[in-house]
């Protein structure tokens, strides 16, 4: 009862205090960071408890950044949420007082999209981790904001139903939704877009609603707006995702795994062009450019061909894998790839394909002490080679290492720079590759990012890429949260 | 020259007209229908010439309506665009004059999309009918509005590609766009949702713009708010849209169909749920009650046993075609299915499918004289035995003829209800029906529409259906056309 009178009275209590302000830089830019009133801070323990606030230091800067390149920016609070309702007041109570709100998952973002760069309160999502229920037969699961990816799928271990999308980290799944994420196996499954069929969400005011009603589930609707895919990659900046009902997906019967290596970019991609034109389903379509093979041999003890190569997933039942296997070995020959290298036991098959997972730690293993800036671009796939190609020479020029990774069959690249982030030289060279990277992709009918979101890195080019339609993000932005208070500074300015 | 000076001082030429406003009977409701003011039909002529402006009583009463049971009700004059840049002239005119506008495709809509229950101005669409780009080593198509779904396909024929999305009807694709059109073939491929990389929209300001940026379309992007998918399914009530980019498929080598008829619903469902629980990637399963499939007997000069049956249709290269038929031969049998009707050549796997597709006609023909009063719903697929068994229950204990046809591995599933509209006593029976179904693919997790949309039938079950995302809804719409032009009446009230 005190609780809610807090939260009930917390607009008379607070919205009169003036906001200690201060100008801090900023990755080179002024900021201002809104702090938060000690009110505020009584009224946050107030809702979830003493022990689920934190004003430590040690707190506040594992909330401040995420695994990206993008400088710690501390939130003036940390707060711990264990319930929507406990979302629903917080939002509340920032909104009143026009305080920041920036939702937490597991900080494994990529652009930025934690960063507290206005202060504010950082509500941490993870205490929420329930697997609400699994429906076998509808494949479909509904979780609440705290569950992983990992943790998600050894729960379904029995059921013979996967979650199949895969950013690499462990990622929280409502995260994984709030950044669109997808990864190595979007070719197939498509990205969280396709596999997500409702969302909890709590609004700037505290609204607490579900973007296709409450408790649906249909893996198809026409009623109203499709508000679950508006939500869906908006990066906590319209709401914070608080729950997600999501598709399942049979887990193949057999699956199989080869790596080919090619001469040329160029015949990579063709090679990946024509098995995606024979409609065969590939689970899994990678490429890795030759420092980046290199990196992987060494990093994991492999001994492949360093060349451009295709890392290669097949799923299916025990016929329909060897006809698949058998046409796409036909047409990597054709164009000129080396003899198939064939993971034929579980433990090869999860040895090659943890070597991919690994690349990250591969690339930066090539320069010890550096830390990885990760980027990514997408382009129509018969753009792809050249803006590859391009790309490298670019990294060439630039005299720096710069590993290529890309899920090919859907155009869509990352370039793992080793980097040593306290050296201002260094991050301005890679950040201009990554910039002129952007750029190119532009130019070629495609995106500064197919994966990582626009965060804080790509907001300068986002009106560039979109042109109208940024003004009329900025609406929807504005109708949702007037006040700004969502994840104030990521996508836009 | 002189169009143009037209339009920039339409705002101050028409904007004081006092508009003439009448109130009108509409479906028992009263509605008040704006009527186009000389001034504003003279400017319309002066953005498209003469021949394409008409208040023809005849041209106006056939964009009033579209095939469903919704009455007719006329726009004030129907205007034929030619380009983007007319549909824009046309928006800024109408919204400055505060006039409703009311994009027009194909006019094969199923919830009363089109009728202009406030009057105002029908853009015609269909003379923007160029096939703008193909880019088969991409798979994708860039089309502008007025291009229908068959066209594109013959198009497409010397590619090897198809645009898959098959709604029944030869829509327009960007009126599919609109509706969030599927059929028969989203089990496989998806709904309209997963097929649009890219929307070119006019806004009601006259504001061009395209959801992902002009020119783009990369098969994934993380680039801002999903906007594409924001007005897909948007019925017109958001901007007009006028191109889109949408995903080809390749056309598989080899098809095969059977039919296979069931002792009970429940049956046809559970071999279903087997079969996607397998990773049987069906190009189509369809299922039809003993009505439906005695109706294609009737029509369409079958011998079909006349039982709840599913219509199989299975994509894919030779082998691993022969071993999915063979799985779901198993599957059917062990669920008490009869033998597998095997269309073997192609022309009897034509002839099959085309039996299907003449559905309507079939139930239509049920009753000579009577029309199609058609409505869907979508549960998740644990429920759709039960929710299908108790809509039969309920149109036998009506005494009327009502066919059921489902788009089973989706859950949706439609009733074809062949109805006399003249008369007011069975109309209100058939609503009556089809209001118990919504309300009970409601109560079951469930939509009361899966893919006919909300249109003028609906409406009032929206709310009831998504909660709080009502509210949302209505604040994007605001945000987008602030003076509510954009199809006005459809979706909301």
């Amino acid at each position: 009862m005190l609780t809610r009178n807090l939260i009930r009275n917390s607009k008379f209590l607070y919205s009169k205090l003036k906001q200690p302000t201060r100008v801090i830089r900023w990755n080179g830019q002024v900021s201002s960071q809104v702090n938060v009133p000690d009110g505020v801070v009584s009224a946050l323990v107030g809702i979830v408890g003493k022990s689920n606030v934190s004003t430590a230091e040690a707190v506040r800067e594992q909330h401040g950044h995420d695994e990206s390149y993008h400088k710690t920016a501390m939130p003036g609070v940390v707060v711990f949420a264990q319930s929507t309702e406990h979302v629903s007041q917080i939002a509340k109570l920032c909104n009143d007082n026009e305080i920041p709100l920036i939702p937490f998952g597991t900080g494994t973002g990529l652009e930025g999209g934690v960063v507290a760069t206005k202060g504010g309160v950082s509500v941490d999502l993870t205490k929420m981790d329930q697997i609400v229920a699994v429906h076998a037969e509808d494949f479909d699961a509904v979780v609440k904001a705290g569950v992983t990816r990992q943790t998600l799928n050894t729960y379904l271990r029995d059921t013979g139903l996967m979650f199949p999308i895969d950013p690499g980290a462990d990622a929280s799944l409502c995260g994984m939704c709030a950044t669109s994420a997808s990864g190595t196996n979007a070719v197939c499954y498509g990205t969280m877009r396709e596999n997500v069929l409702n969302l909890e969400v709590v609004l700037a005011d505290g609204t607490v609603f579900h973007t296709a009603g409450e408790g649906r589930r249909t893996k198809k609707t026409s009623a109203g707006y499709n508000l679950t895919n508006l939500f869906v990659g908006s990066e906590g900046t319209l709401g914070i995702i608080t729950g997600a009902t999501l598709r399942l997906h049979g887990i193949p019967d057999a699956t199989a795994a080869a790596v080919c290596s090619f001469p040329t970019v160029q015949q990579a991609v063709d090679s990946t062009v024509q098995v995606l034109q024979c409609g065969i389903p590939m689970a899994k379509i990678e490429f890795l450019d030759e420092v980046a093979v290199d990196a992987c041999n060494k990093y994991s003890k492999l001994d492949l061909n360093v060349a451009p190569s295709l890392f290669l997933e097949f799923h299916g039942s025990g016929t329909s894998l060897e006809e698949q296997v058998s046409i796409v070995d036909d047409l990597c020959k054709m164009n000129g790839g080396g003899d198939f290298k064939w993971a034929t036991d579980a433990d090869e098959k999860s040895h090659l394909w943890k070597a991919r997972h690994d690349v990250v730690y591969a690339c930066t293993a090539l320069r010890p002490g550096c830390k990885p800036y990760s980027t990514d671009v997408c382009v129509p796939i018969s753009k792809l080679a050249e803006v590859i190609v391009k790309t490298k020479e670019e990294i060439d020029k630039a005299g720096v290492i710069g590993p290529i990774i890309g899920h090919v069959g859907d155009g869509n690249f990352h370039v793992f720079f080793p980097v040593d982030q306290d050296n201002e030289d260094e991050m301005k060279v890679i950040k201009g590759l990554s910039e002129k990277m952007a750029l190119l992709a532009i130019s070629k009918e495609g995106t500064c990012t197919g994966e990582h979101g626009i965060g804080l890195g790509k907001r300068h080019l986002l009106e560039k890429e979109v042109g109208s339609g940024y003004n009329v993000m900025k609406h929807i932005k504005k109708s949702l949260d007037p006040k700004g208070i969502m994840n104030p500074g990521k996508i836009f300015f």
